[in-house]
């Protein structure tokens, strides 16, 4: 079945604002086996939303809505589906008296206004709200055609909240589909060379298998295969051997799955060997670190580090040699290895890690161009480092720099414990 | 003018990917007196393509289509632009001799694959790509309703590249429409707050005339106010007086405009006065460093820091007192405190700027629960703390405290200036 996901708020068409609600929804229905069609961002007009939902309900059987049906006069979802329905809107007494007592357990007046999120159209149920105050609205139509349409408040961790609360109930009255998916989260490789590697599989795929391969500067790329068929068995079925093929082909690549992070995927590596790690961040200005520390409990094998911008903290701080600077200069396999173990030292850690670049505009040279980076790793065995030739584009520079000493840290811990030297 | 936008890609529907090109091009177009009503999302799919532009130039004038472009089977959205005008795809001479010089020059082969970037459907211009590969596609429509189709690649950097370039050649049969706006980037106040503040305003609006409010947790809440009249001029008349207003309701919290970083702000305002900056970030992890260390040339102000992520190392590296840890804990206004007076002696910077905290999902006590958060700042004149009570979302947190802090810094550098403490 189709399925479309419509997202309300000015704030998403003009803000920096990311719509992560509509990814977020767009995974979930994925995997319960309905295609995505499309997604669609309208902003706080009602017209707007009444046309959005109207073509999207023509053209799919699943749709999702979220944003406006908070209290305030740019919330304007609610009027949208009564008019698109045909709808009248009345108070639901239940409804009133829940968001009125939730209300004042927070010490908050129930207003007039907030109490519009008691208006319910005729003909719609409403979804409660497990963590706030505006509550879900669907409509199951059970005809011919069976279809769906389900609007959750745009608040990203109250929208969740109320799909997972209430999703198998509003989707029980439509046909089955069965569906299999499995993602492969790859490192320290492209887009292009895993299509390359993969280009047999992919000349091989059929209507009801796909691969679809979703990079990210931060994250690498994910290879994402799928099935779908009558059952969830049947779609298991066709999904296992196109997933085998595919680890076949890649796997030494393959950092995680679905929901994995480079930077959890280490920590847990890391509080399995018993090892500790610390970090030296020149060109990327403490990335790694906010990385890192973004897995809750880390600080068990993080101790934190140094950013040194500037070579009196990298001799002051991490014991940088004098000669070696000027010899070889800041960016240089050299001073990576230094620093590394410098910082290892000074955090009294197993493992250092650091990063020292060129991540420009400007700063570059002929030998040395913007992008140049060099990654050090030391442990209790030895001192690594590693160069890359990355972009022009300082951001994007500092992302994909962090990916890969991050994945050189994986690859590390991969072969300490194949050896069986994390003793 | 209404306008729209449509953005194609698996990997937008489905991935982590932000959809960063449709907001980019979205504020390119309400600058330009374009009212934007809806962006859509379609995957790597010629049909949906098709009725997607379909459906937007049906609705609006201005239509422009990012991704589909490049050379490899995904991508789509020549063929489906042709299907939608019926027009035969031809390889234009002109095109295909600059795609083969790029190709030699980079040192690449000029594949067959690649070839098909040099495929042009009737009726359209092609539009030169300044820094890639995959050109634009342009069809102006000159009849009664004038009309513009624009086709970008999706790679973010060689969309705006085009898109600036062309821009105001692909327009230029369009009837112009005045419009005008301003953005105040405020931080350190809830939107909330600030449409409190903006009530009478907002009160007094009118048709012509619109006040957005964009949060962001990063970069904090935009307000954006915008005019609409037959010129440029009449546009600028209208705005005048509601940006008055608006400055000297909420002027105290505005940091910038448009395009301003609170990073980039606090970087001039440290240049101005000749000043340097260290960080001590415990909970924060680097972030607040990742920050500083995005504007380009920051290293002349910027010295780095250490991220302290345990009492060890707060004490070894910042010199923080076992007693004050002991008693009043590591996260508290004193340590706060001392770590800021700490990293800068070590870094021996002007100001020194520390945060703690606990930033959860656990850690927390009813004394301190999850989202408590010390900010510490030291310059040469005195060292403050500031008590911030966040969130229970462990990245929010971290944004949240890392925008605070710079916001810190921003006020206490204004007050150096105000009273002449810079010499």
């Amino acid at each position: 079945m189709q399925a479309q996901i419509v997202t309300v708020g000015n704030e998403l068409l003009l803000g920096r604002t990311i719509d992560s609600n509509a990814a977020w929804l767009a995974q979930r229905l994925d995997d319960r086996g309905f295609e995505v069609v499309r997604k669609t961002t309208v902003g706080d007009r009602t017209d707007l939303i009444v046309h959005a939902i109207q073509q999207a309900l023509e053209e799919s059987s699943v749709l999702i809505v979220t944003g406006g049906l908070g209290p305030t006069h740019d919330d304007r979802t609610r009027d949208a589906i009564a008019d698109v329905f045909m709808a009248e809107l009345h108070v639901d007494p239940e409804l009133e008296a829940s968001l009125a007592a939730m209300y004042e357990r927070r010490g908050r007046r129930f207003t007039d206004e907030r109490r519009t999120m008691a208006l319910v159209p005729d003909g719609f149920e409403w979804l409660s709200n497990p963590i706030g105050s505006a509550p879900g609205l669907l409509k199951k139509v059970r005809q011919t055609h069976p279809k769906c349409l389900l609007a959750l408040p745009g608040v990203p961790y109250e929208m969740r909240a109320i799909f997972e609360a209430h999703v198998e109930y509003a989707f029980d009255h439509l046909p089955q589909t069965g569906s299999a998916y499995r993602t492969f989260r790859t490192a320290g490789i492209t887009e292009n060379r895993l299509q390359e590697m993969l280009s047999s599989v992919i000349d091989a795929l059929t209507d009801t298998v796909d691969v679809a391969f979703l990079p990210d500067p931060r994250d690498g790329v994910a290879v994402r295969v799928s099935s779908r068929a009558e059952t969830d068995a049947g779609a298991r079925a066709l999904l296992e051997d196109l997933a085998i093929a595919v680890e076949s082909a890649i796997g030494e690549y393959v950092y995680g799955g679905e929901d994995d992070r480079l930077e959890a995927v280490i920590g847990s590596m890391l509080t399995e060997r018993g090892l500790t790690l610390s970090m030296a961040e020149s060109c990327t200005g403490g990335l790694i670190g906010d990385r890192l520390t973004d897995v809750p409990g880390s600080s068990e094998y993080f101790k934190g580090g140094v950013v040194t911008y500037g070579n009196l903290s990298k001799m002051d701080l991490l014991g940088v040699d004098r000669d070696t600077l000027r010899k070889h200069g800041a960016v240089s396999g050299e001073v990576a290895e230094q620093m590394a173990a410098g910082c290892r030292d000074l955090l009294k850690t197993d493992m250092g890690l650091s990063v020292t670049g060129i991540a420009g505009p400007t700063g570059g040279t002929p030998e040395k161009p913007v992008g140049t980076v060099w990654i050090g790793l030391a442990d209790v065995e030895k001192v690594v480092a590693l160069k890359l030739q990355l972009t022009e584009n300082r951001r994007l520079n500092k992302e994909l720099a962090g990916m890969q000493a991050l994945n050189l840290v994986r690859k590390r811990l991969k072969k300490l414990e194949l050896t069986g030297q994390n003793s």
